[in-house]
């Protein structure tokens, strides 16, 4: 990307709870904005939105809302980025996409900038943001792979509503209040009760009785660490948290890993914190992950059985290190040049 | 045991959360109770429980308390149980006993009756109850073992904090309102906020870096299923619900697992009902499963790279199959004779 003092950004789903999230950050790290264009669609066109101090007015998203635009921060689903990435690309802006739109497309990078920035370079206009879920773990598990070499991983999730957006956020509020009081609760956003409740139900099922949440796990894993030979067995699951995904994750390994060296390795490992004093009661906790940009690994354990074998458990913010704080992290690496 | 017709029976821990369940199970399930002795420590003593529409008062648990009575159940804690437990059996009851205490010893019987009734007779005046999280995943895993043969099994749980008591119960419900209020959470029960939170903690640390639940579902399952090389890799999570235990569990199996086959095989197993209808959103849920009987399985799913491998989603009531109900289904057995 053309060197520049400053960049003009548009920010497309600006007042979703991943696009919000993404204005902040670009404040807090002082990304070198310019002009800053939050779009969205039809319906929240002329809201306001906070960057730097500034009450900006929410543009509707057209086809023409990219010309002359440096970068696109993409988080409003995948049909607007199917019908929209192209034509921002088009239009000269890099887009980088937060949605599943373009993950798995063989020429679109899929990037985590602490494992796999040389990607970035090589892109076609567009660059995908890979899962939330996706994110923590790999960014956990790349360094095991780079020493143990990965074989098999058996991940269970336990996913905050705010990866559903601001309307699942509202709705865990609600119907928490709702049965607190004896209430009925209301369901709208989950096709069941969330509060008090564990849904084994994240995206639509295929054929194969997996959701395409899980799936996502399997193939963005095997993308993002360039080997097609790791397997993943997920099982994805809605909790009633806030904010930050927890994941409990047993990788097998081609090599017997050595637990103590394997800490050692994780505490300097980019992008990973280590938390893993149990003795002292301390272990990645969503309530303390939320609002930070590390992904947490605690809970480090020899397998009781395998000696290539391992158990973690892995906490992350989903909006920040899962979705925004990543995309951001792209475009740092791309004004780099 | 000899045959009665009525059998005089004490409730060890009758205001406790399990406790009271014994008590409303005992009754829904026309246990041929002669006289109940409700007993708790001192604390408790003086207040009433229900038992039939007559209102009984809660004596003190004390050496002589089972003098004459035929059954004991116990479920006051380890502590309390390696105290009392083989004073009532001296005293002539058959003793069957929630805690962990006498659960891995090696002449006392650990029962779940759908998997191993035949372990009942042979006992030495005591017979333990499972550990919560292990009874309901043994109930899923048997008809597996015994068509497929398991070799290794990791499993993620998402327990309920009625499994603590129920002064957890109160804690959830208290510290829900306080977040919601954005008041800060008061902690007594757990070290953390549990409201909106996942604990990766049940019970102690052992220096292995596993809990003790952790251990309890290793070394639990293997005496229930008879059957020592089973490995099992657990991680063991507490998570903001109030009834049910959930579990994500992946099970390898000797033989290669035909899906259609295990559904029909559990569909007719013992104690589970089999809730998988992904496609109309159907799939066990701790909501669901509160106040009911059966162990509900669903999400069974192929392994997506190995043929001798599935996943599950398992889900029953912790106070009722996982604690109360299993340990009157026990004495249903005894009494049977």
């Amino acid at each position: 990307m053309e060197k520049k003092s400053k960049y003009d950004v548009a920010v497309v789903g600006a007042t979703g709870a991943v696009g919000r999230t993404m204005l902040s950050i670009l404040e807090e790290r002082k990304f070198p904005v310019g002009r800053l264009v939050p779009l969205a669609s039809s319906r929240s066109t002329g809201t306001q939105v906070e960057f730097n101090g500034q009450k900006i007015t929410v543009e509707e998203l057209k086809a023409d809302s990219f010309e002359g635009l440096d970068i696109a921060l993409f988080s409003a689903g995948g049909s607007i980025s199917r019908e929209f990435g192209p034509i921002a690309a088009q239009a000269g802006c890099v887009v980088i996409d937060n949605s599943s739109a373009f993950r798995m497309e063989k020429d679109i990078p899929l990037v985590v900038p602490e494992i796999n920035p040389h990607a970035i370079g090589d892109n076609p206009g567009i660059i995908a943001n890979p899962n939330c879920s996706t994110i923590q773990m790999v960014v956990a598990l790349k360094p095991i792979h780079d020493r143990y070499r990965i074989k098999r991983v058996v991940v269970s999730t336990y996913q905050s509503v705010s990866g559903t957006g601001q309307s699942a956020i509202e709705e865990l509020r609600v119907q928490s209040s709702q049965v607190l009081d004896k209430q009925p609760a209301a369901k709208e956003v989950y096709p069941h009760q969330i509060a008090f409740n564990c849904l084994p139900h994240i995206d639509t099922f295929l054929d194969s009785g997996y959701t395409k949440e899980e799936m996502k796990m399997v193939n963005e894993t095997r993308k993002i660490l360039e080997d097609d030979s790791i397997q993943v067995s997920p099982t994805t699951v809605r909790v009633p948290v806030f904010y930050a995904h927890s994941e409990a994750v047993n990788v097998e390994t081609e090599k017997a890993i050595d637990v103590e060296e394997l800490k050692k390795i994780l505490s300097s490992a980019p992008g990973v914190r280590l938390v893993d004093a149990p003795g002292k009661t301390e272990y990645p906790l969503a309530t303390d992950a939320a609002g930070r940009d590390e992904v947490m690994v605690g809970r480090i354990r020899a397998d009781l059985d395998n000696p290539r074998a391992v158990n973690l458990w892995v906490v992350a913010d989903n909006l920040r290190k899962g979705a925004a704080l990543n995309a951001i992290q792209i475009a740092e690496f791309l004004i780099r040049g």
